[in-house]
């Protein structure tokens, strides 16, 4: 095992109305806020006049901004800094999925910043202080509501980036189940692929000993698998919702990540897939992470027959051990597929012009650089996966 | 799954040689600090030395107190609370187990307090404010170094009493596999015993959906199952001890417990014993859980069924669903008695002349109370449970 610091202090508020407790939640911390949310979803659902009538009823003043999207752009970013500090808010309430929350945290680490804020996730600068977030969440899949990331989307350039850092993560963040019911499946299926390839991102790694954090990996998977079918096809079970919702959440903690080198090169190479085409980014990882893992398993099979075994209780053939580790990879594709998400570019209707250009984009331009902790891929490695995923 | 919150604020800094971090990360809270520790173990380790020398080098001034013992006494609770008002102590670093953290928790909400600690843990009062605690651990096994409870035995009437409260979460943890290289077996497997118990304590829930929580219970169990062993045979297996170490402090957080009624009675039974016999907690609960399961198993077979099928890998028997549930408590039974612990009351060299005393104080002296999430229990079941021990 290697060397590790782990904390985390969002504070989880889980369970039917918990919304109903934001108000003096928030005034725990402050008594004016910034309400940042999306589109027209969380008015029509009731969800904003139930978040508005606690934090009222609470003594929370608050200014609201709407509009951000999937891929929160950078521009809403800026717009939100001005407005904190406009009405000296030192607090924002995000509710929504993880476009409000990462837009939201983008907007905590560039209001007490003197430079642009985009300076942190280009990596020119490092926040060293940041407002007080917390969320509501609506959609279970990009586990922001509790991890130390954000990822925006900036249109000069197309560019897709993200930020981790501890100052990033919520203080406090409610999760109702409830309030997924009105998911649509796609989206639904979209949240589940986002919850898995993040599990994927740690459980691919080069540490030998890994034994706790692999089972906790194996186990956030396999809930996953068992009842995002459910919600799918059921969207008002509240249980499956609340496996999905709970799982989720820990899944990008990095309690699943402790103590182990991790990979992240399939999350790279998504963000410049819906970085260019705005597709949803759990639906580009569904194509992207079988290509991923046909492209890498043969560097550790050994590692994919555990994946195999244990995730997709697929009997270990022991004549052939790749056989074993092509059927663990060929049982994702099949799941993310019959839970409606496409496994292929295609499926979304990309084509193959931009490959290279995101391949130049992922390894810093020159093509120099190489990503991923599982296996280090270089340009010509991740065009390759780009092909694979054809 | 059942509304919750959660939050654990405890920083682990875990690894190698992670001891020496102390005095910087015990700085950024406090110039001065109670040093609290317990035999001669730290001192002749080395670690005392290290420690107080990283203190030192940070410009951290302290105070000593050894002498935490198993089941820690109120009487150095008190000598402790003393002592860090006479000195204006306001931060406690426990160097040791279960017993030198639960005794410092307890001076933590004893200093400021204007009453006796021991109304804490008599259910007389509630703690509104308590001292900040850190731990450098040396046992995996109480998972107090990021828990919010703490134990104290009150020689006066052989009370064994727990005090559960957010307060006593300590504010880092440092955790270095290394320093349980000098473990003995019978420590080591009784503190595995202890880690197993805080996770089926939570795993016997008669909450219906608890899936994601039911597999990261399994995990972790079945990470103390693979590892414990290994660490029982070689003493400096690193690995396993850092695999024993992380599990051990997360099956205690109450992450495992998250959305869940829990059971606990087990636990309350063992006290009762560890409090009269002053055995250790961890080869008590080896004693007592196969007991309890013994006798309450047929209130949920399926339950059992999935414990003996997903922890221990038993084939299902589908015409007799009981004699598998039997076969799992057999395999539970036969693995603490593989690694050196007692499985009989007899064999921890307790007779049968206090059976009903302890069945009493469990049940709050005239044993009309019941004890018990998963099955109530009353005196009578106690006792039976006792008699399954002898």
């Amino acid at each position: 095992m290697e060397n590790f610091v782990f904390q985390n202090k969002t504070k989880i508020i889980f369970g039917a109305a918990a919304e109903n407790q934001v108000g003096a939640e928030v005034a725990a911390f402050a008594k004016k806020a910034l309400l940042h949310f999306g589109g027209g979803s969380v008015k029509k659902s009731g969800l904003y006049d139930r978040v508005a009538g606690s934090l009222k009823k609470a003594g929370v003043e608050f200014v609201e901004l709407g509009g951000a999207q999937p891929n929160p752009r950078l521009s809403l970013v800026r717009e939100g800094i001005e407005l904190c500090r406009k009405n000296g808010i030192k607090f924002i309430l995000a509710v929504g999925g993880g476009s409000a929350i990462d837009s939201a945290k983008a907007m905590a680490v560039g209001v007490p910043y003197g430079g642009d804020v985009w300076d942190f996730y280009s990596g020119k600068a490092v926040p060293a202080e940041a407002l007080d977030v917390a969320t509501v969440l609506t959609i279970p899949a990009a586990g922001s509501e509790s991890s130390p990331s954000s990822v925006i989307t900036n249109a000069d350039g197309d560019l897709k980036r993200g930020l981790t850092c501890e100052l990033l993560r919520p203080v406090f963040s409610i999760l109702n189940p409830e309030l997924t019911f009105t998911l649509p499946a796609y989206q639904t299926a979209c949240g589940a692929a986002d919850i898995m390839a993040h599990i994927m991102e740690r459980y691919f790694t080069t540490t030998k000993c890994a034994d706790f954090t692999d089972r906790l990996c194996e186990a956030a998977l396999k809930t996953i698998i068992h009842n995002a079918p459910v919600c799918v096809k059921e969207p008002k079970n509240y249980d499956a919702r609340a496996e999905v919702m709970w799982a989720g959440c820990v899944a990008h903690n990095d309690l699943l990540g402790t103590g182990r080198n991790q990979d992240w090169a399939s999350h790279q190479i998504e963000h410049e897939i819906s970085g260019i085409y705005d597709v949803a980014h759990g639906a580009g990882l569904a194509v992207v992470f079988p290509a991923w893992m046909k492209r890498v398993f043969r560097s550790n099979v050994n590692r994919f027959v555990q994946f195999a075994s244990r995730v997709w209780n697929i009997e270990i053939d022991f004549h052939n051990q790749e056989k074993t580790a092509l059927a663990g990879i060929a049982a994702l594709e099949n799941f993310f597929a019959s839970i409606g998400l496409p496994t292929r570019l295609k499926d979304m209707d990309i084509g193959e012009d931009r490959l290279e250009e995101m391949a130049d984009k992922c390894t810093g331009r020159g093509g120099a650089a190489t990503i991923g902790g599982f296996t280090p891929l270089n340009r010509g490695d991740i065009l390759e996966i780009l092909k694979i995923a054809r």
